[in-house]
């Protein structure tokens, strides 16, 4: 009756305990279904009007700050780069047609490619052309970023009906100073700590990586709006790395706010949970994530902390150190869909999004709560039994876990555990834990400890 | 040869070693066995007479000092409750027969039951019966300290053949301001740090739980008597919880001598040792009676402090915190016979008494033995050759354990290592290494090191 | 193509790498087994000709500096002993032939045997007679340096061959006032602070101990003479024990130099390689050894420091306490050709001798080279794309092993991680970190630390 339910507002459906209603759970689905189907044809990279476009999608549910930050703009060792915009990209073949054809997919277009428009042969083609030979039916997904180079992604398959002939070759792109766009959403909470969500917002029709995180932090965020919180929270929505560096130089004085932190990504897949730990790798948001994860009863993976996958790897540069971990299913690479055009909404499933949402809202949860009491008994137990806090029948072997974690509580509320602190080293559950400590605060037992 | 044998006086015929010969190790069961005869019958409970009197016996032994702490005590955050006393109990059918007879067994009467007597009908005295359906021959124990109740527990075979009837229910008690009583035998040793060993003597005919445990701490009280020892000893009888909050309420400025404390209960039973560490869980208590276990050549069990049990709870309370731990055999509550009159003197055994004895006794060795000694030859070995302690002949591969023990003492004798501490780096039985420290203290190799 | 290559002289051939060429190691086993041939007819021990012999040899391969140091001097709580020489020894029966003859095994004399020219019973021989019933073929070694006496060793077969007759026993040798010899060889590095590996070279005609670390350390010195090394190096070959108690004697404030150690000794058997630990345990010559052996493919085991075995024993007494290990092969005492004449030039194989001077050199080369740096963007990566370290197509998920070393690097070049640090949390071989390092710092993208 505790949990998260404690700061739901009155007027809010949707808290932790509440998910398990099926009709609001079926609702959010829907929901999470069709956010996925309207972001999913959308040709997004690290700049341009696609990221634009998503972002103002997502504000249609969250009142996001959209940050435009100009080509050239040094960000720690980085520059921001050209702005890309692309309007339609083809190979025709000598009877005019579309071969490979933009409109059907926007992985067919190598991200950031040159405007082209010429005529090569077959031999000459194939040298931009790239597949993936051992799965023949899916379309890689490639970018090149920082080397002005153009290029076609298509199915093996495709590739080898492709006969001799002379073909059109036209890619109708635009690379020119412009800006990169982000987009953040600040909530405001009793304190100026921060806990942050962050989500990679650039990549084309990909659904796992990343529409999925792009989901879960959007949907998080609505969720969270309404609630009265302990935390500030911050949701930002980047481009990979030169986006986080840019993020996080433009920032760079205020990431001290930041105590705990998620890098949202890979949500969406049918596979277990994955948490990486933050380079510190024993914080207080590791020790969440694996408390909850543990008593999630789901098998799940913990990994230490190594300098790639997402945008980690930035948060967690030495300068910064920052206490953020990422929350994801199947990781970056891991399967087989990876970037490629099997990362489809067939791939990501509302189900995985939902259990993954409720992960999240578990972690929100006890950082929420984590707090830290002093028992006013410091000497001998309190007596239980005169508060109603105990079966009176002495003899009854039969203690209940409540009791026990009432035992727990008092025993370890000497200034120097918190209330995660006591979950781990009892065993217990974190909620439970919690629900013994508001008792015994109710009872005048404990004082909320502050240092 | 050394040992707790260098502890022992000459005329002292128990000592660690002397355990192994079979005539004192009979006498001593026949002793255990005789105690406990005539223990079981008494009703004893957390106050009272029969506390009393299982405290007048134990005076036969050991010089006890009974205190008495009068109803109403203010103690931490506890009252001294009222005093309770029964003369007498039964059900009588309408023929006049007692179905349940106090005089057959105390467990018969709920403890602390107030006095009652009245007539009524099956349905209404079933409201105050316990059995226990799972173990039909077997009578619960349950008592009611602290809400004022009456009840009969009875085996559910017998539940079984009451009938309609109109019952005579008489309960002969009082319940009263008095005294809590407990019983304290201090034992003077060198120096004022202090061995505390605490056993409940609350429980009325239950053999195991804790008839064991008052028995072993009388016993081994006795023992300790005549010795020349390095600790003092405090061996206190007092009823569960309240007496353990009483006597540290009495006793709060004085509880800072206690250097490492067991608490001893379910000592009787065939199964094996369990160990439950201090709430520090690293104290030399806890080291200690690892290693003698593993030591011992028996299979053992070890577990974390939890605030559930017995009286570590308040001893481990965080305003306290001691460095005290419970070595049992088969745990309160993990045997079927628990809180039942199936805990008899069937149950419990003279031979797991005697072996629980000397484990105990292993123990207080290591404690009393575990010194700190600096080695003479920092640099380099010692010649063990020219004082006759190495063997002479080199190639030869047999090294025997002394040897060692020797080369251990030797090398870790720099004042940052007790002999325990030596004992456990170097994988060997602590009295191996107290004899190698002896023989090399007598060798003028070692000085003993104060710091 | 770095590792230690980087430390080797253009004039030189034999580095880490070059060691696999086959010309040079073929070249180097022929040179192992020659001079193994050469020292193991000498009868050695802790003092005496043999050992000065065995010196002058070693001095053909490194410039070797010789000390002698007279009988009687005081050595910690050791004595220089007086000095041992033999010249002829034998046991002729009635008929004058030699039953036993030192010129066939200088093991058929006891080490340190005093003078005896005498007739005497078979059964008064017998008493000075050493065998091996259970190796029956084998002679054993044995030595009374301590305590004045004589002996032959022979196989237990040669035992039961003897007739009863009037023997001759001579063991023509001295024992009077001389020296205790030991070689010394010092390689100046860039800095004072040294590498110390040393040996014991006071065993008679036994191959893998202890020719094998005579061999081993006689031409590691050879080695690394024309190399330009940050560390010192010294190289002492000692008599056991008494030897290594007089070096640290004769060098005690000198000792401070002493950054890592190893003692070698049983390198040259077929057995998988044993490491044993300093006494501080985690020094980084333990974690050094460690990593070398985990990564090089063959199984070992590793084993906490005991104060028995080798000179360890003495360098690892509580007063020096120096980060000094052992790595060895079978360990002493672990074989059962261990100090019999079965310790043969059949025993010991160059392979396995070359075997272990490439762990040497390994470790040698992470020792040399564990520098600690500092990356030059400390928030967020820098970007390796513009320096050519990257692969430019994003997408791809085949980041090789050099990729990954790089960003370790990047992201724990933080002043707080040493090369072997980074290698032992990423898990990579030092070698691809220190490649890493390397390209980073001719980007300029670190310096290094010095704190």
């Amino acid at each position: 009756m505790e949990g998260l339910c404690s700061i739901v507002r009155k007027d809010t459906k949707i808290g932790i305990r509440d998910l398990t209603e099926t009709v609001e759970l079926e609702a959010l689905a829907q929901e999470m279904s069709g956010l996925m189907s309207r972001l999913y044809p959308i040709c997004r990279s690290i700049t341009g009007n696609g990221l634009r476009e998503t972002l103002a999608i997502i504000k249609n549910y969250i009142p996001l700050t959209v940050n435009e930050i100009p080509t050239g703009t040094k960000v720690f060792d980085w520059t921001v780069p050209k702005e890309w915009n692309i309007n339609d990209a083809y190979v025709k073949n000598s009877k005019g047609e579309r071969v490979i054809d933009f409109r059907k997919s926007n992985l067919h277009v190598m991200g950031y490619s040159i405007p082209v428009h010429t005529k090569m042969s077959l031999s000459e083609l194939k040298k931009h052309l790239h597949t993936l030979p051992d799965h023949p039916h899916w379309i890689p997904y490639r970018t090149s970023y920082y080397k002005e180079s153009w290029g076609f992604c298509l199915s093996h398959n495709q590739f080898n009906e492709l006969e001799e002939d002379i073909y059109e070759v036209c890619i109708n792109s635009t690379l020119e100073d412009g800006h990169l766009t982000y987009g953040e959403y600040y909530l405001k909470g009793n304190s100026s700590k921060e806990i942050l969500i962050s989500c990679h917002a650039c990549h084309p029709s990909l659904c796992n990586d990343n529409l999925s995180g792009i989901i879960l932090s959007t949907l998080l965020g609505r969720h969270l709006n309404p609630l009265s919180l302990n935390y500030s929270y911050r949701i930002i929505f980047i481009p990979a790395t030169i986006g986080a560096i840019t993020w996080l130089s433009q920032n760079e004085t205020q990431v001290s706010h930041i105590k705990h932190g998620l890098v949202a990504a890979c949500v969406g897949d049918s596979g277990q949970f994955t948490y990486k730990r933050s380079r510190i790798g024993t914080a207080e948001i590791d020790v969440t994530v694996e408390h909850v994860l543990k008593h999630s009863g789901n098998s799940f993976k913990v990994v230490d902390f190594s300098p790639y996958g997402y945008d980690e790897r930035q948060y967690c540069s030495p300068g910064f150190n920052l206490p953020i971990g990422s929350l994801q299913r199947t990781t970056h690479g891991q399967y087989l869909e990876y970037h490629t055009s099997a990362d489809n909404c067939d791939f990501v499933r509302s189900e995985y999004l939902i259990d993954s949402f409720k992960m999240y809202l578990s972690v929100i949860n006890v950082l929420e709560n984590n707090k830290k009491y002093i028992s006013k008994n410091q000497k001998c137990e309190p007596q239980l039994g005169k508060r109603g806090l105990y079966t009176a029948v002495g003899g009854d072997s039969h203690t209940n876990l409540d009791q026990m974690a009432l035992l727990w509580v008092i025993n370890l509320s000497d200034g120097k555990h918190t209330l995660l602190d006591i979950a781990e080293r009892s065993g217990k559950e974190f909620n439970l834990i919690k629900e013994a400590a508001d008792a015994l605060h109710r009872c005048d037992l404990l004082d909320e400890f502050h240092g």
